[in-house]
């Protein structure tokens, strides 16, 4: 790791992006690492929401459906996401939670492969998206949910499978999963793959068309920092969409949503994959944030946060070793995301230390201690300085004090 | 008509109501009449959006799910519109879009009934209604959808159904369904009625539960004035909820969200029907309009409704004879909600020029002029100029103008 060759502070002075940081407002006295749990503020979109309540909706009322073209919100949010994933203009649309999108895109799926009524994913997938399955097939009784484990080969798995339905990044570990390599491996077996990109987006340097995705989701309050349940967005591939029927119709995604007819029709493109009216003001609040985006290299914030984690891991095995923390996350830098996590049998009273003095990351069950460096915001300094906490935290055993074995915080 | 011996002056000074319009701000020289379609802009919601974006998101982050209690706002905002519905605290929760409420509560009361896989509406519904039933038959093929005739006994074609699914207020017309009447006719015939309520609730003194509603949806954006697509509400009857089981399975309606177990388990009462992360600056924005209703009686908005849609159709009719105008709402007060709407052969380019002189109200396909009242702001004073405004429109023929034959405005 040569990056320990170099000070944070000449690491921070060498940073292309770290004037970044300026266009987020962020609280003094606080190390932000949680960031891929909900991202901290950018500085505009105080503003920009205060312009839609008071111009748009109080001025302008009901206007604004066509003269701020509230209408397009969903797609428009949706092009400055598209760089992001590695795909065009036009495919990507905002909209919903992520969970509702996942649903949308995964019954589309199943759709597009009749008689092939089994879904492959991970027993460890972030547990929304298994409940998701799990609510389709009330649904859908015949539907067949397999589990495949990481170690073995997919293609026993895969036989006879309509989907594969991943997370790109572990919300536990950070471990990245080979997105080629399986969305491969389910075409092989002749279904569809399907990615949940939540932990991924504004962090990795995506090409999902290339790698051969067919459907992906992900949410917007992580790395692209569009506020607290800010909309998901979803991508469908153009060789898919206009045979994409999903079961979500609603008028927003009708094909002549003003015209009132009672048959549904959808939506040329992608816009058929949104179902009823917006909420707005998250949507702009989204919009807002993800202008930050604009001339930013997301190859140049790939390798910031490469090297931001790498020290992480670095400086706290260094200086914590012995304590009883292991890594969770992989020590390859390709197969890692943008989080490393440590386990400790005290994870969670550690963690109330580490946000008690201003290092705010989270605790998952069981034992995991998880820290999110969204590059478009964390420094390096603050990077050594979380690592100098938790070894102080650690080897004083602070953290042993009985107001850090309290409720467990939301993420 | 008694209120036509009293002019709009003397109305507008003996209306207890009267002072409820200063929490709102509206801009000048506009009679706002479609807050049926987007309510106006409640004052406090700039500063209470203001909070959650600088305060809540900004300088507290991640830690506001917790001392914010952003998790259980779905609930909290529930609970504001739980007295208007007729129902009690608990029994309501907040989220995620009309449509997408309605696709839960469709499914769910389908699941109750088993063999029962019929679900009748009118052909005449508000069409993302519809959509969303033709989008559950994509994934429900053997399911059918039965169209009832208002003008015959609704007995015949609930025979054998499991579902009766109407919407309360008519969009167009304004002409409210009898829901107990209808509701009985459902479970004579062994049927859950469904109700969606978004032209009712905020302007209808309604009684739901005691009408003999099971599951009941509307929208946040209307009468309840929680700004552009704000987020949906969802009732279930408590005799039902705990045998519900909603399709659309997420993280939040999970009993134990925070064990992230991998096996669904619904949350015991209400919680259970919303899914994922919810926008929380668009549902702040709706809790912070329902404050004003605070100490409101929704019997008294109701008097005050009926009171001024029978003025407005007394006015425009005393004003407009012979100029072409057909009234297409009830003329029983009991039967009406809280629009007026009128047919005219011409009515796009009228409300268009209507539009161009302050009077707001939409239009409809084929030949709808709608206009809304919402008690809490519009005063009779406006009602009579409007309908002033509309004569003198259609006296001298100005609607004729190339400029009003633009394109068709969004609602």
């Amino acid at each position: 790791m040569t990056h320990s060759l170099l000070t944070a502070d000449e690491l921070d002075a060498n940073d292309a992006l770290a004037s970044l940081r300026d266009q987020f407002s962020l609280p003094e006295g606080v190390i932000y690492l949680d960031g891929n749990s909900l991202g901290a503020l950018p500085r505009g979109v105080e503003r920009r929401v205060e312009r839609v309540i008071r111009q748009q909706w109080g001025e302008r009322l009901i206007r604004s459906w066509n003269e701020s073209d509230w209408y397009d919100l969903p797609l428009r949010v949706g092009n400055r996401i598209a760089p992001l994933l590695g795909v065009g203009a036009g495919e990507v649309v905002v909209g919903d939670s992520t969970s509702v999108s996942l649903f949308r895109v995964l019954a589309s799926a199943l759709q597009l492969r009749p008689g092939r009524n089994v879904v492959v994913t991970e027993r460890n997938n972030f547990p929304t998206d298994l409940y998701i399955v799990e609510g389709l097939k009330q649904l859908l009784p015949d539907l067949e949910i397999r589990y495949w484990d990481e170690s073995t080969d997919p293609s026993s798995v895969l036989q006879g499978a309509g989907v594969l339905m991943l997370t790109h990044v572990d919300y536990r570990t950070g471990r990245i999963r080979d997105m080629r390599t399986l969305s491969a491996a389910a075409h092989a077996a002749g279904a569809l793959a399907v990615w949940d990109l939540s932990h991924s987006t504004g962090v990795l340097d995506l090409t999902i068309a290339d790698d051969g995705a067919d459907f992906a989701i992900g949410c917007g309050y992580k790395y692209l920092n569009g506020g607290p349940g800010a909309p998901s967005y979803t991508w469908v591939s153009p060789a898919l969409v206009g045979a994409s029927q999903q079961p979500l119709a609603g008028w927003l995604g009708h094909a002549r949503p003003f015209a009132f007819t009672p048959d549904y029709e959808p939506a040329p493109g992608i816009r058929r994959f949104i179902t009823g009216t917006q909420q707005v003001l998250s949507l702009a609040s989204l919009d807002e944030a993800l202008t930050i985006w604009e001339g930013v290299s997301i190859a140049a914030v790939r390798r910031k946060s490469t090297a931001q984690t790498a020290r992480f891991i670095e400086r706290v095995e260094a200086a914590c070793a012995g304590q009883g923390l292991t890594l969770a996350s992989p020590r390859e830098d390709q197969l890692r995301g943008g989080q490393v996590s440590f386990t400790h049998e005290n994870g969670y009273p550690i963690m109330q230390a580490l946000i008690s003095r201003g290092v705010i990351g989270d605790f998952r069950a069981p034992n995991i201690l998880r820290f999110g460096f969204s590059p478009l915001y964390v420094r390096f300094v603050e990077i050594d300085r979380a690592a100098e906490i938790l070894a102080e935290i650690l080897t004083t055993g602070v953290w042993r004090r009985p107001e850090f074995a309290q409720a467990q915080t939301v993420t």
